[in-house]
């Protein structure tokens, strides 16, 4: 008998199947191939091929836009927003617009053509996470702005164009209703209990353990209870914090051998798995809160989703995290 | 510069890509081809394959589950719901859980293996839509359920397992997220301005003319203002009504002459592409209501969503809904 679970955090409910479950080598798997392409805009020698750079880390000498780097920040060369102009607001008859403000830019995580997330050394992982950071921290000064997206397209299948691993920021003058449903969720649970929702979640979990695909010093990975995909997992942070920009340097980097954790377990468990992750944190102006905590979401890219689903709101998924999290925890 | 839009029944803001709009012609399009296989459950002379008939229409003389029908309803031979034993709710901690009760079932359209939706004569998608109404009065008499999901996907991108022609239902103890915000924005609308937002939206729609994809004697099929995806497209009754199943039988005809019109537009526009439909409807014991209003949400599967849009509820649409409404007035 299938099962209806509620997520606690947004309410939706779905379908996790326990008769049809689906094993890591029961989905039709296309492992992401780094194929090496004859031109790459994201190699060194070729950096006047992406608009000028906004940030760089390491580079020894040589000037802005020029080889040596070890981590680079450029706009986005086909940005789906425009970073000029006045935010104008305006109606429609019954219908609200905004041009369209807003910044995307791309974080290229190393030069290394071949490398992936999972194959770089930690220190590099935690330098990715030092530029979400920094260029958060940036954008946010920017008062048209009121969320900062950071999410990272791995393999063709999760969407990105350019293979060279690297990571996408979108900057926008209004929260995605997603995040929003999240933290006023959130709110109204603190409100009733005066308990952060996902520290209920953290401890109940540590408790239970058969939801837990991994954990270090900081920071804990979940299958969340009411996953929407087989494999979904969720890195969050131990100790109540509302917002990623807000740590200190030893937070970083565990959370770079955590993300480095699990994405060695999936690529181990799933054979190199197409993926996603993002960022979910609290919105620009609400950044200290006892209520949102902020964590990563991942999901690896294994169903053809029915397009029923975004239409409905309701998914089923075949692998009980229960099992997805066990494959994971077995993974090495 | 690009548009952010607010879907005023969601609340969804999407970005809209003017800079780098797509034609149809810019999206790689695999058109949807009937291969015809060795075997198939939904032929003639194979009704023993699937899990015996709930519903069949047209069929003279021969019995059950034998050839000579026009239509079929049967069981879903994988269920993703299971239909026998009470609905248990429990609790898991903060979690909150049921089994997995309800229904899914098959509705065969058509005998015919090589037959689509859009070359089929209106007749036969008319009995589409007195099955699918049949099924929705009869299970609404099982207390278990709150929402009956009708849907359908064509194409093997649009997640069709079986190539030959067919829906799906699958009544559910729970209504789906998506159709209760919808629903419960709709009746906020109406608590505020005593009017329908879909009636407010189809009179704006229809003075404006530039979102009208094609309109006939009781029903008008729109690109919605803030669409998530190119060339998306809602089918609505002219006049106000609530329920799907509660239509005398002259809606029908029309319901099924401006689907099939639609569906060769789209063919004839996107080279027969893959599509999802879905019906979304007032929920179960909430079906007479003034603001909610019944439609048909069409969506052909031409991107690749990249999974990121899942994770934050936020969309980028390449194609202005002008434009996909007016490339489907000017398909023949």
């Amino acid at each position: 008998m299938p099962e209806l679970r509620k997520d606690p955090i947004t309410g939706r409910w779905v379908i996790i199947s326990t008769d049809r479950s689906k094993r890591p080598t029961d989905f039709v798997r296309e492992s992401v191939e780094i194929k090496g392409i004859s031109f790459c805009p994201f190699c060194y020698g070729n950096e006047h091929s992406t608009p000028p750079e906004i940030l760089a880390y390491g580079r020894n000498g040589g000037g802005a836009n020029s080889p040596g780097w070890k981590l680079r920040v450029v706009p986005n060369k086909f940005p789906a927003l425009g970073i000029e102009g006045d935010l104008d607001r305006a109606g429609e008859g019954i219908f609200d617009k905004m041009n369209g403000i807003g910044a995307h830019e791309v974080i290229i995580e190393t030069p290394e053509h071949q490398a992936t997330l999972a194959t770089l050394p930690p220190k590099a992982i935690e330098d990715m996470f030092w530029a979400y950071r920094d260029r958060m921290l940036d954008l946010k000064n920017d008062r048209r702005f009121r969320y900062i997206l950071l999410f990272k397209n791995h393999g063709e299948a999760a969407g990105a164009s350019l293979e060279h691993t690297h990571s996408q920021l979108i900057a926008l003058p209004i929260v995605p209703k997603r995040v929003r449903e999240e933290v006023d969720n959130a709110k109204r649970y603190f409100m009733e209990k005066e308990r952060c929702v996902f520290c209920d979640i953290i401890r109940q979990e540590r408790e239970d353990g058969v939801r837990v695909a991994a954990e270090n010093d900081q920071f804990i990975a979940l299958a969340p209870y009411a996953p929407r995909f087989p494999f979904e997992t969720w890195l969050l942070p131990k100790q109540h914090a509302s917002a990623f920009e807000n740590h200190q340097s030893p937070v970083y980097s565990s959370l770079a051998r955590m993300l480095r954790d699990v994405l060695n377990r999936l690529d181990s468990a799933l054979l190199r798995p197409a993926y996603n992750f993002m960022i979910h944190t609290s919105p620009i102006g609400e950044e200290t809160n006892d209520h949102y905590h902020w964590h990563i979401e991942l999901m690896p890219r294994l169903t053809k989703v029915a397009g029923f689903e975004w239409g409905s709101g309701f998914y089923i998924n075949p692998t009980p995290p229960e099992e997805s999290a066990r494959y994971l925890r077995d993974a090495t």
